[in-house]
């Protein structure tokens, strides 16, 4: 089983509005020290045996469900099978 | 600026229907060698000059708002100031 670790996030240009919530709701609570809260998705999920190149997989995965590849940016790690 | 990273996820005994759904919608586009996805948060944000430190201040925020501590685990990367 190979794990593979997806990182999902607004792109830079696109407004974040549950970023900027987060970020009152903490200066409200004392935390006025931070900014730039962005928010996204991270996903964990295991790959088993398969013909198939895992790269290919994992963004063939984010291209067609995982991401809305309008707004959203993707990363992702492959740890090695365990 | 400090840039920090957190990654916010459920815990293991906890169960996961939305990673459950995106595994079924996963294997109907022919993604079955996929297994044991889980879902949770990704969150970015940038600590400016604070006379408090970066790692006592991640972590009070993630217990008091940004984290469902009985139902998740959290655990976040600091990245040199910038």
């Amino acid at each position: 089983m190979t794990k593979v670790k997806i990182y999902v996030t607004l792109r830079e240009s696109v407004l974040d509005p549950q970023g900027s919530a987060v970020q009152e709701s903490l200066a409200k609570i004392g935390y006025n020290e931070v900014s730039d809260v962005r928010i996204g998705k991270y996903l964990e999920l295991q790959i088993g045996e398969t013909e198939r190149d895992i790269d290919t997989l994992v963004k063939e995965m984010c291209e067609k469900l995982l991401t809305n590849t309008v707004i959203e940016d993707y990363r992702y790690e492959v740890e090695e099978a365990n």
